[in-house]
């Protein structure tokens, strides 16, 4: 597996790879989920009450999915591209999706996707992007749909690392689909969503006991939690950057990870961007003292 | 809504619309869920285990899907059908899907499907049907498939009930879509599939927790309830439909629900299907002290 994150079934110390939420879930999301694992939620239907406190937490509609990847492929049946601009390096499954769709997609650097596009296009922009870490401002957002579109094409955009950016969606003026599984520090449990309402949902969008656990936190914690980790990434965050950058090579980055250059250090879990066509790894923040392994795993490796 | 089955943030009592397992998820299912909830497993992703216990329980290859009605998107994605040629009464969410994929659907009754089938055209069975618990043998099916194909069509099963029926799968000779929730009593969980191995599929395909708890279940297990579930449902299910049909009009069923002629009775909650063109409900069984109740408030408003 390339993607960062490892699986219930590993055992991983160190594991930097995975891109969650550092300081990990909201307070009461994890209590919710084994009370309602504990009170047999599983055995009824969702009721899609989630979906209303992400209303409330995000301020604009949301249809909630089973994790970003079914929501980007609502997406795409509702825009109905000729072909998929992907603005590259960034995450690999929107061209599986594509694929699937039986849609061409082309792969530009976000700087030049303007200059790519041909009437049709839908052109798909991780915001902050993965794994790069680089955050567009929402105005600088906005100005390049307002370019697209003066080409005939349109703007998708994943703001799945959006929290962590501190940065301000573009809903509901720009299609946005999102990954609650990174901000929740909870990738198990599948939740994606449209920052839209769709016309024409699944009947059950995402698993009975997510819902519960999301409902019973509630959009006041959430947007705590958001605060929270805002604070952590930009504190956190710096300390490690500095460390980092005074050993190795890196990329400026406005969230939780960061592309450093060069071979994975030893004895910690990364990953690795071979595939993304960078010669490095990305790594992603946990708490200080697992902070300060990497440090010395990264600058002690480049010592030697 | 007019699906079965209630949400979790309902209070239902005497609920026989729900078509879930009368006998309840198989032993060890739920232990396992609140055991991974308590592990944390949600922060981790799924390590597709249950995959490969699915793959022993049914003899064929098996690619995980959020719920049936990912997996049914996924298929037809696949079979690219011209038409979408619905057996009718049938499962709603079939023709939602043709919709989204820009798809016409045209409702045929199953004796005539063959007969209304153009070249391109792709027909689901929902086999044993809901809601009327119709089950065609597999050789049967296999029979239609044919003939579709003659006529330059092919087939598509949707096998969510077939453990009810005591059936036999016609995987991997046609493609089958099927949703695990009904058989393990845990509709909350979203767990489809086809039985197949997809080309493309979701780097994600259920939740973690999900993902634990059959994994830690195993096949042996499963297939007891399967047996289980069958003698429990040719035994309650007689006595009851024997009862029922001593006061009302029915239609015969091989699964544990049933169709039953006229309004519903007062005080149970029953499924209407004016939604499908019928006159009359769909009950599910229960355990025998609730079919009871069913049974006198179904012959008690027709004694009035």
């Amino acid at each position: 597996m390339t993607h960062g994150g490892s699986t219930w079934a590993e055992e991983v110390r160190y594991d930097f790879s995975d891109n969650s939420n550092p300081i990990g879930p909201p307070p009461g999301l994890e209590e919710a989920l084994v009370q309602a694992a504990g009170r047999g939620v599983h055995g009824r239907f969702p009721a899609h009450l989630a979906e209303e406190v992400l209303r409330e937490y995000e301020g604009v509609e949301v249809t909630l999915f089973n994790g970003a990847t079914e929501a980007l492929l609502y997406a795409l049946l509702d825009l109905k591209p000729r072909r998929l601009l992907v603005a590259w390096p960034s995450y690999g499954d929107y061209e599986r999706v594509a694929r699937l769709l039986g849609v061409p997609s082309v792969r530009a650097p976000p700087p030049l996707l303007e200059k790519a596009a041909r009437p049709g296009d839908v052109a798909i922009l991780c915001n902050p992007n993965n794994p790069t870490g680089f955050y567009m401002p929402r105005d600088a957002v906005l100005d390049l749909a307002r370019g697209l579109r003066r080409r005939g094409a349109s703007l998708l955009v994943d703001e799945s690392f959006l929290e962590f950016a501190g940065g301000q969606s573009v809903a509901p003026e720009l299609p946005v689909v999102k990954s609650y599984g990174k901000f929740l520090a909870t990738p198990g449990l599948r939740i994606g969503a449209l920052l839209y309402k769709h016309r024409d949902p699944p009947p059950w969008r995402i698993n009975s006991l997510a819902d519960y656990a999301i409902y019973h936190t509630g959009a006041e914690r959430l947007r705590a939690h958001r605060g929270r980790t805002a604070a952590y990434v930009g504190e956190e965050g710096a300390r490690v950057r500095a460390a980092i950058s005074r050993c190795v090579k890196s990329l400026p980055t406005s969230v939780h990870f960061q592309v450093v250059f060069g071979p994975p250090p030893p004895g910690v879990k990364v990953r690795p961007l071979w595939d993304k066509g960078i010669a490095g790894f990305r790594y992603s923040l946990r708490g200080p003292s697992e902070n300060d392994v990497l440090i010395e795993a990264v600058c002690g490796a480049s010592r030697r």
